[in-house]
């Protein structure tokens, strides 16, 4: 049987790799790499680097290009536009398990952090197998997720104790009314500084992080009335600089 | 100047251990290992397994009783028994610091899963930094946690597309009230089943599983209004022949 590995490299520093996940990158006869575009530089820097330092010898790389996905849609239509782009994924995962993967080799898909979280892969590949036209396993290696990163770098724990934790992203915490805003609450895929429309910046800290884990790594943390503006100024630089950002933040409610 | 090192080792696998977590094991000089009572024999073996492994040549090993936390407290003082613990904790890592740590040397705490998530070192860490007693630098090392790595173990992603994702314990889950429960949610530390209180159990499919990662792993999914009884067998059972559990599940609500 055909064998496929989603495996979580972690986000960031190349060694939040786990010990499992090297292995499953020795296992694997060929990877599929899809370009991203603007952030390739970097982040295909780091697969060669992972490759280099973990494949077996005489393993394959296949690229491709990730199909594009409309950025620009509507939130109404936010869940449609990645379906639609994640079934162009699908596709290009079902060629991958069918054309490259031998009989019984093994394929693998490097994933940026955890797999589980804030990932369309996982559910891709069961859309793959659920299409039923190439039979194959999978399996799923978890993976140093941005939040985890986050927290140690900043050296504060995501919860308090025996309180809840929530993970959203920039476009939810936009949405959502001021009281109505979690305690603690970890939020990915902000491309609009959301942090810094909270109707009540005066009652949260924040705890951000750029390239957390990676040489170019910036953190910054305080009130969110007080340092917005220099994140806001941080990112806008960092992301003109670099052409990328990926960024994530923590948000802490001041108890009392 | 003293270092202390927070290594977040994973949760389950020894493999969940990350490079980072194996290069920051050799650094140390004296590891500060707590007697966890009856957990001891299963933990205290993959924490020797670890050090075995990847520990230099002549690292010291501290042992001593962590101390007994108040488990019956009621919700109103939960917090506050915590914080007592806590302070206690406090106590063993200022002395381990104080007089185990050498002027220029490294030390270092192992933690389970993610020393962000539920766990209680980097607040009494700094607790023991914010006394002022003795000078010393911390970093904190991620972990694959306890929920990354059930998500990777049922193959599914801890969110749905654009959607949060929260945490809790199973104390905060009885608690809620039916329609308050998160639509994704994880759920740690639940001694008590709160799953089977679910007034809605038939909105919700479950992903449990219990001391995932190890050669012991159960898995058990599907509707909670069906699998429930299972599971608690099953849990009991578990628990009946190791004398402890560790598990996590998550929550899903059926949409529509």
């Amino acid at each position: 049987m055909k064998k496929l590995l989603v495996i979580g490299i972690g986000a960031g520093d190349p060694d939040f790799l786990t010990l499992q996940a090297v292995k499953a990158i020795a296992r694997a006869d060929v990877f599929l790499v899809l370009d991203k575009g603007e952030e390739k530089n970097d982040l295909t820097r780091l697969r060669q680097e992972l490759l280099a330092a973990h494949a077996r010898p005489g393993h394959r790389v296949v690229e491709a290009a990730d199909p594009e996905r409309d950025r620009a849609a509507a939130p109404a239509a936010y869940a449609a536009a990645v379906g639609d782009w994640r079934s162009r994924r699908a596709d290009l995962y079902q060629g991958f398990v069918r054309d490259e993967i031998a009989a019984d080799g093994v394929g693998a898909l490097l994933v940026w952090g955890d797999p589980s979280l804030y990932d369309s892969t996982i559910a891709a590949v069961e859309q793959v197998l659920a299409h039923g036209e190439v039979r194959f396993e999978y399996s799923v290696v978890p993976g140093i997720s941005c939040v985890s990163a986050l927290a140690a770098a900043h050296r504060v724990p995501l919860n308090r104790v025996g309180r809840p934790f929530t993970v959203t992203t920039g476009r939810r915490l936009a949405e959502t009314a001021a009281a109505d805003v979690p305690d603690d609450v970890a939020v990915m895929l902000d491309a609009h500084d959301a942090y810094a429309g909270l109707a009540e910046p005066d009652a949260f800290t924040i705890y951000w992080g750029a390239y957390v884990g990676t040489p170019d790594e910036l953190l910054l943390s305080g009130p969110v009335g007080e340092v917005a503006p220099t994140i806001q100024r941080v990112r806008a630089e960092a992301r003109a600089r670099k052409g990328w950002i990926m960024e994530t933040y923590l948000l802490r409610r001041t108890d009392g």
